[in-house]
């Protein structure tokens, strides 16, 4: 790498472990980062960098730099309701918010990398879009960035690039063409039976039995109507009915989650769900239609094969050797591609690990990795700073010069 | 009826309204009947009797009169967590609390009997035993009256009366040899699986496909294993699993409700209700065994055949062609019985309409029973004070007579 | 009873046992009734009595004796695929086809009936019609002989009398009115699914889950949509399906029956299994509709209360002390009542028990009937011949004269 | 390919059609292939080439030419009882037998091979195990080969091969490492329950029903127990109970199919169906314990890696570009490999399209594949006899040289 760029890169670290062990300490929910968004806006007019706002607590700012390619690098900022585990001196000072999802990480990194392409803006030549979008926990942050005009408001970028710290050894990174993780449908569906006394199931529609025949029978969609070995997940994550044993409610509410990697299996499953639920009301006899309601609902993230073969290749080239692996697709989802959807632009997203790499390995070996590694959304999952974070920044900036710094 | 008793009654009824509307506006819910049980003893202190505690809120009097059988009367003093309609002048001042049951029926009418008898002693000969129970509602007063000593303080009564106010033309009566009321049973169930992340459901034991197949299979005890026409009702009032669509939660409740008629039967259920809840348990590979709380236990109602005839008997003669009837079995549930069963004694329990007869009338003809008469626990089930409280009243003392009356 | 008639059924017991033998010899299946009606034929002609055929193997013969009431006395008189267990020296001779439902007690009988009633004719008055049914076993026996004419070519009568042999001792007499043998339905299900390879259940509507799903479903509509305590049986005994366990079935056949002791009740439960298979295949996403075939339709054998009454009385002055007693309802099903039906006229059908009184009494305290006491359509079902045969044959008369024999 | 190898193999097509037609004309059912082993025997005699037979239809012949690798080449032998449709000239005259899975060309091939190689001695050095193997529609011809001391007879092999024909376009090779034909395995279950009438239920534990839960349930291993995404098939066949509507049958069968490229999860499965199958005969009262009887069991398929690389080079240079194709695992399933297991010895087994590449290619585009395409075990599955019978031949020529050919 340009060597320009390599010193910037360790000049940074001290200001960006101050600023990583801040934002930590001051989490903010979804759509609510008000002091996030404006800690990011400062550090940007410290570099001299004018930045707008989109969808709130959205904050995007355009670098350009001579004529070359867009290149649009996205950190997501929001945090989750958790109470952290007290497992660093630097925790969580909200009272039950916490950065338990790593994007603390995410936009720490971005705002390094934009550090470094600023210092060394001769080594590369084209437009850099630093994009940091609220609200990902909520599935609505990547949406209202574009309702408040962002694909407008931007060059459409040629490569767009994301990335997540998880659990994994610390700073491996992996990346993978095709679908790396999947797109995800919350489904609320409402059941109208008829509610009675429990002494008088004649007179009701029973909507608990009704609630259990359905949950029975959408298991029915991955174990006979999905080609064995696609993968497809129907979860009926909450069955809530009644509050007595002796009262027969008139009404039951189950909660469906859906995970795929091919839009059109999802399109059949939904299909299916529909139809089933609807049909099973019909068996029992319902005097009202059921409600679906969708929410929470992430698209497919499905990296570009050629984007991240080149990206792949500058990490090889600019990592140690076992550092850049193939990972397996994750069944996480993630908003981030609406916002390359928004421009038709391929994109790439990879993975950063952020586990103590005995501790991974040791796990591994005793197959505890789910009881011995915090994950993601969990109270003690406080990713390793170094070197977590050194690597998620490199990588950044070195995705970005795969496009961007082919100046001569 | 004897010239002096029936006189008693007649000036008894101005007295008895007000202490009716008094103990309606001051309703007091299960096992904390304090003020009621006050009011009661006060009332019979104004008549002479002693009267002692049991079970905290209970209250007997034995009142001897001479030489002869021994008959005990019980009438329930509890209300219910419910907020009265506006549908009386005289409705209740205690905030979400209503006798929806109308217990303060019951306890009136007792009184009231209680006053005529004590007013007429030259009328009867034996001993009277006036037993106001706490708690009816909570399936507990009459096993806590028992438990404070209730059998040993007492005479061993000869036959036991009781009575309930519902649905139904109003003073109209109703005797019923053999099983008059069901036995009632609640379990509540918990089906420990074993939580994971909806995208992972093979990581997990998932508690709410189990507790799905556990209610389908439940419904294979009443269509296959109970002799068809045989009264058994199993009724899962309610199930509860998880909040989120995908988190798969590592536990899942029912709570089952059953009544019969036939303790046999009901034994047979619970028998196979375990037998299917642990089985399906095993089929799910659960990491621990479910558990089985019961609660709400009612005692079967069952009329001595005799007894009943007796008093139906008694009741034909004192009261207008017609207003003696023959009734359904009821499906609800009562545990008076509990009382008598501790002595051996037998036992009998009559139904008496409260409702508006051209109310109730039409809502036969039309078909809209359910819909338009307010039934025992709703907001506004009201009885009609007249005639329905003198009918109860004389009722009791009719049934006593029945017993105590044959002085020459 | 009348000297004459007593007389008469005393002189009848050697001819009638020949004539029962005979009959147990030569059973014939539902419809090939030939040689049976003509035996029944050629003992007609000999007590110099005219009769016609019905229905091909139906024989009725009406004997008029002066003024009077008209009674219809129906015997069926077809026999079974069921080969003979060696119990009786008189065993049947056709091959696999045996008397096991004993209809040659009941068409014996009614032929002694005959015999005495025209041998005594001056001990009553009024019209007295013999009907030999065919068919019984196939359901539509009675069905066939109304559709060639019966209601037009007899007079109707003023009641109709028939009577089934069966398990109890020997003799015991059994009459209920209402309700005494059930409706039976039988309906053969065709579901269409789509069939594939094993190993493509994608490709499939699979029939089997289909089938199992439908069958689960189907315990519902006992279990949650009948009133508690309401007599009613939905039994699938028959569902196959495919053939080799690596090849998706193309349709699945469900065999379901149905009893009922309320037609009101059987409408509604047909309407909820057509509306639950229906929904299934819905559910399933079937290429086509299910179809219904409806078979083996029994109507309900409902006796009139009063007549029963009439009859019941009249049993008890003839037979002894304990003879006569009040059954309960069988789940049993008959085509007698179609008969009476077609004229509007009310019936009475009875049981008398055919098994030796030992036997049964210690079967009974054992509780193992089911097992040593052989019951209709079993091949060991055969009915003590003595008192069984008299008692049948007296039990016709009697009851005839219960309203034929008021001739002063 | 060695000039002589290619004179030798264009040689022998006249003869090698001629002797594929008559085996087709003449098929025979597995383990009877008496005819089929004598054709066999009679064409190795007539190359100068010793044979023996192993597993009574089996036959073997080594070919020994020099120092050098063991290369072991097998194919199956017999044929389906389908009744051939009138497809081409040369159909079946064995009524209800053809050559319905293509192993005709198998073995015509394989002789085709076995001539070219021993004309052209010269080209190869090594041992060549030429192995007809009956039998392998019943899952057991291997194994009776093996039992038949097999193992001990002939040498144990470097790397054992292959072939069969499918649909796809006539002579495309498809080659692939690692898993290509699944797992299979069929278990047959008997469910003990006990019978009774059918309007008596409560006397019976219905198997009917049983069936029902069971098939119903079994569907939760697919749809929760195996990681989303891993191939697993579990199909009920068949499901067999009962003949009429009233009588409750006492047994019930299942018949279940079983697909897996991967033999933990195979065994996961086969846990969890006897678990499920256990437990669900407790939640129904079984009288007896289930039985399983295991059959069809075909061993999993999975190419040796490295193996199948160096085939696929050897093809590729062999053949046309483009003939050579990576396909996608197979569903269907082989007991081929119990031969190399049995050695310890890698395999490869390659697959080959047989159909007019024309109406491959348009079926393929309209999507109507499993409509307009013959496969295997249908009665019109007769594979275009060219060019796929000479590329078979060659493929076999070309597999061995891989391995045998390097002479220098």
């Amino acid at each position: 790498m340009d060597a320009t760029v390599e010193t910037s890169l360790e000049n940074l670290w001290s200001w960006q472990e101050d600023f990583y062990k801040e934002s930590h300490r001051h989490p903010e929910l979804s759509m609510q980062e008000e002091q996030t968004a404006s800690r990011i806006e400062k550090e940007l007019e410290g570099l001299g960098l004018a930045s707008r706002r989109f969808g709130g607590t959205g904050v995007v700012s355009v670098i350009e730099n001579g004529e070359g390619p867009v290149v649009l690098a996205r950190a997501d900022i929001d945090a989750l309701p958790v109470t952290e585990d007290p497992v660093a001196d630097y925790r969580s000072q909200a009272d039950g918010v916490m950065h338990a999802c790593g994007h603390d990480f995410h936009f720490s990194a971005l705002l390094g990398a934009v550090r470094a392409l600023v210092e060394a803006k001769q080594a590369w030549s084209g437009t850099y879009i630093a994009l940091f979008q609220p609200g990902e926990e909520a599935a609505d942050g990547a949406r209202s960035m574009l309702r408040d005009g962002l694909a407008d408001a931007v060059p459409r970028p040629d490569v767009a690039l994301g990335q997540h710290v998880m659990p994994g050894i610390a700073g491996q990174l992996g990346v993978l063409g095709g679908p790396i993780l999947s797109q995800g449908d919350s489904v609320h569906i409402t059941l109208h039976g008829r509610g009675a006394h429990g002494s008088m199931p004649h007179n009701a529609v029973d909507p608990v039995v009704l609630a259990a025949d359905i949950v029975v029978r959408l298991q029915q969609i991955v174990s006979r109507e999905i080609q064995p070995g696609t993968f497809s997940v129907l979860t009926v994550g909450s069955l809530v009915a009644g509050t007595k044993s002796n009262i027969i409610p008139s009404t039951a509410e189950l909660r469906v989650n859906l995970r795929h990697y091919d839009t059109d299996v999802r399109d059949h499953v939904i299909g299916s769900l529909e139809r089933i639920v609807r049909a099973e009301c019909e068996a029992a006899g319902c005097p009202r239609q059921p409600e679906f309601e969708y929410y929470d609902q992430y698209p497919l993230t499905d990296n570009d094969a050629e984007q991240a073969e080149r990206i792949r290749g500058a990490f090889e080239e600019a990592f140690e050797d076992g550092q850049v692996v193939t990972p397996p697709r994750q069944t996480a989802s993630e908003d981030f591609s609406n916002i390359p959807d928004a421009f038709g632009a391929p994109y790439v997203y990879w993975i950063v690990g952020g586990t103590d790499p005995g501790t991974y390995r040791a796990a591994v070996e005793n197959g505890t990795v789910a009881q011995d590694v915090p994950a993601n959304h969990q109270s003690g999952f406080v990713p390793e700073l170094h070197p977590t974070l050194e690597v998620m920044t490199r990588a950044q900036v070195v995705a970005a010069l795969a496009y961007l710094g082919s100046r001569p």
